[in-house]
């Protein structure tokens, strides 16, 4: 049981290693536009992706402790590589709150639509390296097969907005190319940041691939679980997220605006 | 003056934020080959260029310290970016003990090289940002004309092994266009992970631009002031730098071999 009291008003909690997770506010606000959402990104700390177990699951315990102090309802970890190696420490720390992950949701998703039972998922090093989808893929269907493939270079390119670029076109091939003779007719993006380069990547695999974003995924799982536990806000307001940071770059505003396609509102700047 | 003793067989410590400055540390190793290094990369918390300039300051000290312990004759500054906005928080920290920073070193070599009085700079957001290079550079001869230039791809792009990609050498041309029409004849690599890119940006910039490598210019620097001041180590024996490390990735072994040419050595885990 959590420590605090949760209504349907209570806040979601949303957490990344930076501004990736913003894709994730994004379609929560779309699914469950009544939802007063946290977010915070700990973009002292960004990437999380290049970094060691011991360090992810030390921060994660450090982020989610910060949301659990706005008393929500729901966290959703936005962030793939903490899905990947720390849910587990996200739920001790969340003591009786719900947590979701957006890899479990696409996972999930991807399983329930692939045909051929052959799934690609892309992502950054650490969350290939941690099988962590594969496993999850599998836990819902030991009979699909999984061909993972690690794509360090997507994050860079979505943050310096190279998203119609040339360069990302070759990047992306070489990296699509790991799925050459594999079958597979789902792909998973298995990374926030990822969304943002959606139309070079799905253009390069082409239509006969259906491109699961964890995203919508994760969006969609929590709207069944609020509904289900009865703590859906009904009301018809939309509030702004509530955004915090760990550190507030320069080009904040510039990937604000790339991310979710509005202006950035303000921020509350926190320590780590 | 400084709280420890300082003789020719004190180390010589050089820090950055993650594996970049090392090579910082192959060229010391080069042109001072008896010397003992000290190399703490801070790579639980990089990069430090897209970070803002509160934070990169209390990172800064945080790096001195810990080289502090070590008793050193002589502190580097290998990051670009503590440099460009947090030299003086070093020198602090050191006490008496010199220090030297890549950037203030690369400036002053680009100065002396340069004939048309025209010289290109790239870096990362934070360093370039700062406008730290051109002042640095007009400080020497203000006479000179700097030209900056961001270019937050080529450290993925080197620390990805991509050397000798087509997609480097698109981001490449692209981000050296900003320099056509403006006759430099002098381009600063103001970032210690250029180096790696170094041929890909020579072919670019062609025969007629000098490349100034910050790591040459700050190795050679240090030999210059130790010799001066009488601390040089004239012994024949050649040591293996002592590495230390805020975190351990799974990649680290293989950046190393890439920064380095050689195998990883024994590594120290410290914690920041």
């Amino acid at each position: 049981m959590p420590q605090h009291k949760i209504s349907p008003d209570s806040p979601i909690g949303i957490f990344d290693s930076g501004i990736g997770g913003l894709t994730v506010v994004k379609a929560v606000q779309a699914a469950l536009p009544a939802e007063r959402l946290i977010y915070f990104g700990d973009t002292a700390r960004v990437p999380y992706g290049t970094k060691s177990q011991v360090t992810i699951r030390k921060y994660a315990r450090e982020d989610t402790e910060l949301l659990m102090k706005h008393q929500p309802k729901l966290i959703i970890v936005a962030c793939n590589t903490v899905s990947a190696l720390a849910l587990d420490v996200v739920e001790q720390t969340a003591g009786g709150v719900p947590v979701i992950g957006v890899l479990r949701a696409g996972a999930e998703l991807a399983a329930g639509r692939t045909r051929s039972g052959r799934i690609g998922v892309i992502g950054t090093q650490a969350t290939i390296g941690s099988h962590a989808y594969t496993c999850a893929i599998q836990e819902e269907n030991d009979a699909l097969e999984v061909f993972p493939k690690a794509c360090p270079l997507f994050v860079p390119l979505a943050e310096e907005g190279f998203i119609d670029h040339p360069a990302t076109r070759l990047v992306a091939e070489e990296y699509l190319a790991a799925f050459a003779g594999k079958a597979i007719d789902t792909l998973v993006l298995g990374c926030t940041h990822y969304p943002i380069l959606r139309k070079v990547i799905e253009s390069i695999a082409g239509p006969q691939i259906t491109i699961i974003d964890s995203a919508e995924a994760v969006a969609s799982k929590a709207g069944e679980l609020l509904a289900a536990r009865n703590i859906l806000n009904r009301g018809d307001e939309q509030a702004l997220p509530h955004l915090m940071v760990s550190d507030l770059p320069q080009k904040f505003r510039e990937l604000y605006r790339l991310f979710m396609g509005t202006e950035l509102p303000d921020v509350e700047l926190v320590g780590v």
